[in-house]
Formats: structure tokens, C-alpha cells, sequence
């Protein structure tokens, strides 16, 4: 094994929190249709709704928002009033406004990793949201590369790999997801840091027989990852 | 005046329609509303709300379809109905499918300039749906870089040129919108080149005053390019 030249960086639920923010939304979007239903329903329905409009939207908050209208539309059979659609587009501008809460250790452990590493973000999304997140987290200057996709899959990554001149044996992702930031990036030949995150999206995740005789490293925390990168020099 | 090499094309109205697939989803949107109000109005309003939101949603077909949602409820004081307001969802999603209908003379001045100059994309807005049109017109294959910037300024152009070793004297922008496309380039020391489109959004408009003295290029076609880039070589 080669020295590790390039780490990069899952955005959302690996930098900062971005999980949790949907979550409480979610269950705020649940109350405001207290009066017409109630019950598990609405989550699958909105989670179908978000699913079916992938496609046409992309990921982000502002495909989220359009989801969450159509599904509160489909499930009071057009009974919701016009304000509290309102409501729905007020709590989507306060996810896109919520002040980012950076995980803890993120800083620390990214200054110390700075000067020996290049270090990137690559992150999937709405582009103007990412960005904005992105200033706003203050992390933007340890980071001498930002690659902001629409979706990673194997494809994105050789597309970022090869646009930046790294070695695939030289790179090195971490992040929260195994459908995004370890799955594809092991399968181009590169190397991957799962650190877990405590709520996932049902969307990103994956069969056991998906990550069978896939090799990755598995961290409890991100304070462990300048240790973890010391032994991969030894092999 | 040195060679250029690179020729960086805005995408939206330069090649290929856009604008008058908002103007027609514009009208549309105006006969939802008719039952509720008539006149004018709605076009200031629902323009007002697109501006207002530009600093939360960017731009793209997402925070129009949100920014009409939020004008229908405004005018009709709450009373648009759910179906109304799925209709206005429909609308929207029609945009982002909407075939995509590659500009006159587009294509063939794009084979002529592809082997003597490196081409590029340079376009604004919501990085997904620029990804799918890009895909979609069939004309990626000429484009050795696409890059999807969420806003065109002095300072996105200069992290554009910089991240491709490009010299700002060997570049040319070529695109129909004086301020993301002509200003800002002319502004950090390159070139370039105005086909104006028949249609303009309000906020992509510029006071006389803020053009004088700013020295570039206008052709009335873009088949006229090959022939224009020749006399520079001349200069």
C-alpha cells in the first residue's frame, strides 16, 4: 500500500449535522397534519413522495420541501389550506437557515491532518445549499479542493480522481454513508473511512451482502483517523 | 493581443432555449391564478418573491416552482386550493423534463471551433437540473470541462480560470446575458462575446451606464463566431 496523498471528506452528518435537522422537520410537518390524519402513513408516503421525485430534484432541501407540499396535497386530498402550505415552505427556510453545528473533533482533527494531506470535501446536493454550508461552517480554509456532485456513485469519483491527478491508491474518503462515500469509492480501487453517524436516511443504506468482502476501515470517531492513517504507513 | 485558447459558452439561451420555457410557464401559472385576480400584479408579485428568495434558493426551476407557491397563496389570501397548488408542482416538473431545444447554427459552429480551440461550459444555477440539460442536449461531447457555478461574478470567473491554469487573455466568454456573461469577464481582464436572446429575465438586465467604457464583442449570431475569433488572431 502506497502512502495516502488526498483525503476527502463527506459533508453532511460526517462535518456537521444535517441528519437530525430533517428529522425534527419531518416531525414538526407531521403535526401540522395532526388535524386531517394521523399515524405512521405520512412518513412513507413522504419518503415515497422523496423518492419518486429524485429523478426531477435531486437531493437537497428544496426538492425536500416540494416532496413534503405534494405529500401533505396527496394525504388531506387537497384539503390543506394555502397557509398551511405557507407553514411547510416556512420550516423548509429554516433547515436552509439553520446555523451548522460542526460534529465534535471535526475542527481538531482536520487542523492536525492539514499539513501532511491534501484535503478535500466532496459532497452530493444542491449546489447553492452545499456552498453555503460550507462558508458558513468556518471549515472552508482547511480544505484545498470542494467537488460538489449531484450523485456520488463510482462514476463521480473516477470523474474526480482523474480531473485532480490522484492516484486511487493515494486517496482516501471518510464519511457516514456506505452507499456513498465507502461502497463506490473501494470498488474504483481507492481506500474508505466509515464513521458512522446516529440516524442514516433510509435512502443510504445497504444490504449486508452489499459491503461482504468489501475492505474499508470503520472509525467510532474522527479523533481516531490521524492513528489510523500513521498505520497505513506501515503496511 | 495574445491567441485565444479556451471559448467558455453560458449555457441557458446561448445554446440551447430557456427563458421562454419560464415565460410560457409564467402565462400558464397566470390562468391558474384568474379565477382568484387579474392584471399585472401577479408578474410583480411572483418576481418580487423570486428576487426576495434568490438569496435561499439560488437559482433554477426548484425556487420558481416555490416562489410561485408562495405568490399563489399571497394573492389569493390562503383560498388557492391543494389541487391548484399540485397543478403549480406540475407545471414546474413539466420545466425540468421539458425537451431540450439546441439553438440555431449551435451545434455546427461548436464542430468547426472544437479543434482548434479548447471549449468550455460556464453556466449558473441549480447544479442537478444544469447536469440533466447538459446530458440531455446531446452536445457535452464537445466540451472538454463543464463547470456549474452558483452565481456568475468577477470572483467565480477568477476561481475558474485559475483552477484550469488559464490565462485570462487567452480566454473568451460567449454568452447572451451582459451581466453573468459579459461584465464580470471583461472585468478580470478577459474576453468576451454578447449574442444577445430575444428574451431576457428582469434581473439578468444592466443600466447603460454600467457598459461604457466595458469593451467587448456583439454578434447577432453565433455562426458568426469562427470568423470573429480569426480577426483576433489579426489584432
Amino acid at each position: 500500500m502506497k502512502k495516502i496523498k488526498v483525503i476527502a471528506f463527506d459533508a453532511d452528518d460526517t462535518l456537521w449535522v444535517n441528519e437530525p435537522i430533517f428529522t425534527k422537520t419531518q416531525k414538526e410537518f407531521k403535526t401540522l397534519l395532526e388535524p386531517y390524519l394521523t399515524g405512521d402513513e405520512i412518513d412513507t408516503k413522504l419518503y415515497n413522495a422523496e423518492i419518486r421525485n429524485l429523478r426531477l430534484f435531486g437531493y437537497g432541501v428544496k426538492g425536500f420541501m416540494l416532496s413534503m407540499i405534494e405529500t401533505a396535497i396527496e394525504l388531506t386530498q387537497g384539503k390543506i389550506t394555502g397557509s398551511e402550505i405557507q407553514r411547510i415552505i416556512d420550516l423548509g427556510k429554516e433547515m436552509i437557515e439553520h446555523p451548522i453545528e460542526v460534529l465534535p473533533n471535526v475542527e481538531e482533527t482536520i487542523k492536525l491532518l492539514q499539513d501532511q494531506y491534501e484535503l478535500m470535501v466532496i459532497t452530493k446536493g444542491d449546489l447553492f445549499d452545499q456552498e453555503s454550508k460550507i462558508a458558513r461552517s468556518g471549515l472552508g480554509i482547511y480544505f484545498s479542493k470542494v467537488e460538489i456532485v449531484s450523485e456520488k456513485n463510482e462514476q463521480s469519483y473516477l470523474n474526480i480522481i482523474r480531473k485532480n491527478n490522484i492516484i486511487a491508491d493515494e486517496f482516501i474518503m471518510i464519511g457516514n454513508s456506505l452507499k456513498s462515500d465507502i461502497l463506490p469509492v473501494c470498488k474504483i480501487g481507492a481506500h474508505a473511512v466509515h464513521i458512522p453517524f446516529h440516524v442514516t436516511w433510509a435512502h443510504e443504506l445497504v444490504e449486508t451482502h452489499q459491503i461482504e468482502g468489501v475492505a474499508y476501515q470503520e472509525l467510532a470517531d474522527i479523533s481516531l483517523l490521524p492513528e489510523l492513517l500513521n498505520q497505513f504507513l506501515i503496511v
